[in-house]
């Protein structure tokens, strides 16, 4: 493994295979409408975006841009958006020198006007769930997609600028305006865990969960459900597996989807990967755990 | 999924993925000694190897030993060296043309002693189970690595000639040798039926197993094991899917690894990927097939 955009890529192929993450797709299943493998063609396909955003002279919007159409033509519907929307500015600040919480605030502080731009064309290429804008903010509203570029250009605001803005009602924009604190303290945990990086996945996807109401959840559902699924979790850390499947099942049964958990787990990966933390280095005893129930 | 490298890449996971593909890693199974994290991170790391099997300019030899030293440097063991042996020619036919059996038997038989040279290279790069060779042939057993070169270029030996060697104990030599009749053959029965691709991967490992007696466990556990493997795959060809997982785990217990039918179902997945099946195509009919058992 020796870029950024390869331990990105392997970071979101270790997302979606950890399990149980209860309520996501995970190697243990698929849901209805969305399955394991175009998680894994997701994963593919973003990997030209991936690169470009390691490259400095690129502009981080126009990679963010590349990366989900490259998942959205591969996978052929929205499988890592919020992913990719954590991980570009990461892999611009792994590519250009330390991934410190300090470098990667000042990667997301630098964006510009023209990078808000290519965030807002990336909602053209597939769906993204995402909550009504405050009414002074409706121009701004992400799915106008290109439409509200003259809005981005008449008010200078840069990515930045629209992160903190959506930054009350959704976890990735608030990583990306307080320098990822919940994502570098999650890799912190998996990077101290041992075992397969898969478990250590399943497990930093359920602290976080624990940690705070997801996001998504509230948009779809509501605040006081996503409060009712972090308490839930909140119970279940260090429970035996099996209460934790319960508790997987039931979120599938009520079409319950803790996404942006997801989204801030598969960049904990990636900065435990480029702080070295490798599948090439985990040591088992006897028959792995990971997601095998086999007959 | 525009590149063959990306289509090759994503051949991999969906093999990988497949399950029950008995006695192999796969999405329900780890092994002892071979995780399925690392297949994911062996995937990543030979597409670069992948991208120089495209390119024309670059030898083909060169470019499997890029592809197995990716491989081997992010999994941190061989997961997928026989995979690649077989991909890296088709990838070269796909990106020069059209990928039909020709023209993948001409690229085959084009190959320079250049070629062979790199794959005598590559086994330095991790551990690979092989046959003994032939008394006549010690000088050019594989494990000798780069220091068989020299017989190579005294005999004029081209990466065809290698193969054609190997063609007796070695389905995947024979493959190159025959025009890769099996894989293209896999690979129609793949485009033919429909459902999760990793579905279609486990049928048509399960059938590739039913074909012919499978040449690595030959190698580790003789013929009349491998034979008595082929005969019990072709009694469930089309049975329920919990037979095939008890078959699944007494070649597990029995640590049986048909390994080399693994490598024609991720040929076989990419030659099918290559004719327009894709994971955006699949439909399905509620809750997905793929993998979950759950509790």
């Amino acid at each position: 493994m020796r870029t950024p955009s390869e331990r990105a890529e392997l970071a979101l192929l270790l997302e979606v295979a950890g399990a149980p993450k209860p309520g996501n797709v995970d190697r243990d299943r698929d849901l209805a409408d969305l399955r394991f493998e175009q998680f894994l063609a997701g994963a593919v396909g973003a990997r030209n975006g991936l690169e470009r955003a390691a490259d400095a002279a690129e502009p981080l919007g126009d990679a963010f841009e590349t990366a989900v159409v490259g998942m959205a033509e591969a996978a052929g519907t929205n499988t890592q958006f919020g992913c990719l929307l954590l991980l570009t500015p990461l892999v611009r600040t792994a590519a250009t020198g330390d991934l410190t919480r300090e470098r990667a605030a000042e990667v997301a502080e630098s964006t510009t006007v023209a990078d808000a731009a290519g965030f807002y064309r990336a909602f053209e290429h597939t769906e993204v769930a995402v909550g009504e804008p405050p009414d002074d903010a409706t121009r701004l509203d992400v799915r106008r997609g290109a439409n509200a570029v003259p809005v981005l250009r008449e008010r200078g605001l840069t990515l930045y600028d629209v992160m903190d803005l959506g930054a009350d009602g959704d976890a990735n924009a608030r990583e990306w305006t307080t320098g990822f604190p919940r994502v570098f303290d999650a890799a912190e945990r998996i990077e101290a865990a041992d075992g397969p990086l898969t478990d250590r996945a399943a497990d930093a996807f359920l602290r976080l969960l624990a940690e705070a109401p997801d996001t998504l959840v509230v948009t779809e559902h509501g605040e006081a459900v996503a409060e009712d699924v972090r308490q839930r979790a909140e119970g279940l850390v260090d429970a035996e597996e099996s209460a934790v499947r319960a508790f997987a099942d039931d979120l599938v049964e009520r079409g319950v989807n803790p996404g942006t958990t997801a989204d801030l787990t598969a960049a904990a990966l990636y900065v435990a990967l480029e702080s070295g933390v490798s599948v090439a280095g985990v040591t088992t005893d006897g028959e792995g755990s990971g997601g095998g129930d086999g007959p």
